[in-house]
């Protein structure tokens, strides 16, 4: 008789170590998930037109080698993956098809808020004003010797960063790098930093003041209301 | 009896539950204290000799603020934590308390790579020299447009990295950010590119073969043959 209840009381002190193990790995396995990836440039020459168009992958028949996975490629990805919102901070942008995917996101309604340097916002080839016309939301910072960040936040979660500038050159002709990750102790203070030099360089606090406007400051009815709550 | 025999069952069980339970935690702490660090500049303006001189704290009689902890001075920091080795590849250099943090370190024999780029190594300012006068291995990039990186690898563990050129002007003047992490599967990759780099511009190539050396690539004599090991 005593042997049963041994015997019971041993497979329910195993049972209750093997649930505690269950919960305990539940709690500590999302740290083992969180993505974190690092791309390197500049980026081998091939066409990314399939990533904008996943429905019909082999629709384009331009020169440049097809179905090759990049570090543009990947990087175009993971902007695209954005559902809801990308909040960008980039000192120099004038690559055309980083800018095809930020419009591409406009354009299925995700909330975009561009935070750029006030010289370069204007220079050759920058694609800012493209940015404007379509009716993002811009910004250009004023109080400092240059912008010089390089960093996107999709969705509050995910941190794209590195040395990389949004141009062609540091796309296909520099050394660059670019770091992507969900960790939330790298991820949060961008969204802090990102939400303070938004608002530092709110057009409505040069509106609401004695201070002249610059002329580089976007107005604010270029950006859309709610485009501020984020 | 057998109540005797039960009690010490289930204390065997719940030994036994304890210890495993204590092994797993300290397979899976590690993930938990791994460093993840953001700093932002521009930089409070702030005196840093206690950080070159910790044995004498108060010595500084500058005017600037003492005992105040700002971006550049964790990034200081963080570099002169170096034990054995500090890889350093970095488009533009010509910050002076950063030098002083690099020939710190190889003064108390910590194992320094710089690479950095051909153009920017000789503009007005560069510290470059000064530290192949120092005789710390340098070696310029020439297989790219720029050599843009901004990234350090202390004891091939931690990685600093981010938007900030090595100058004067990104530590007090830009809109910049550094992160530092030990996660490794952000370290690596840039480990194995810094090899890659380093390798690829190894004086030697030109020094075995027909090719004429450019004018910009350091001689192999000015690196420590040691140096080459890492």
């Amino acid at each position: 008789m005593w042997t049963v209840k041994v015997v019971g009381l041993g497979v329910v002190a195993l049972s209750l170590s093997l649930e505690l193990f269950g919960r305990l790995l539940r709690r500590l396995r999302p740290a083992g998930r969180i993505l974190n990836e690092v791309l390197f440039f500049p980026t081998e020459m091939a066409c990314v037109e399939h990533i904008f168009t996943p429905s019909s992958p082999h629709s384009c028949f331009c020169s440049l080698p097809h179905g090759k996975e990049t570090s543009l490629s990947r990087l175009l990805q993971r902007i695209l993956s954005a559902s809801f919102s990308l909040d960008l901070c980039v000192f120099a942008f004038s690559n055309i098809n980083l800018r095809r995917a930020v419009l591409a996101l406009h354009s299925r309604g995700v909330a975009i808020r561009v935070l750029t340097d006030k010289d370069y916002a204007a220079i050759t080839g920058s694609q800012i004003g493209v940015l404007r016309k379509a009716g993002i939301c811009v910004r250009c910072d004023v109080g400092s010797v240059y912008m010089h960040h390089k960093f996107a936040v999709v969705d509050g979660r995910l941190l794209i960063t590195g040395s990389l500038n949004w141009t062609l050159t540091a796309v296909q002709g520099n050394m660059e790098n670019i770091l992507i990750t969900e960790e939330p102790r790298l991820v949060q203070p961008f969204i802090k930093e990102f939400h303070r030099l938004w608002m530092r360089n709110d057009p409505a606090r040069y509106q609401h003041s004695n201070d002249q406007k610059p002329a580089h400051v976007t107005t604010r009815t270029q950006c859309p209301v709610n485009h501020d709550k984020y």
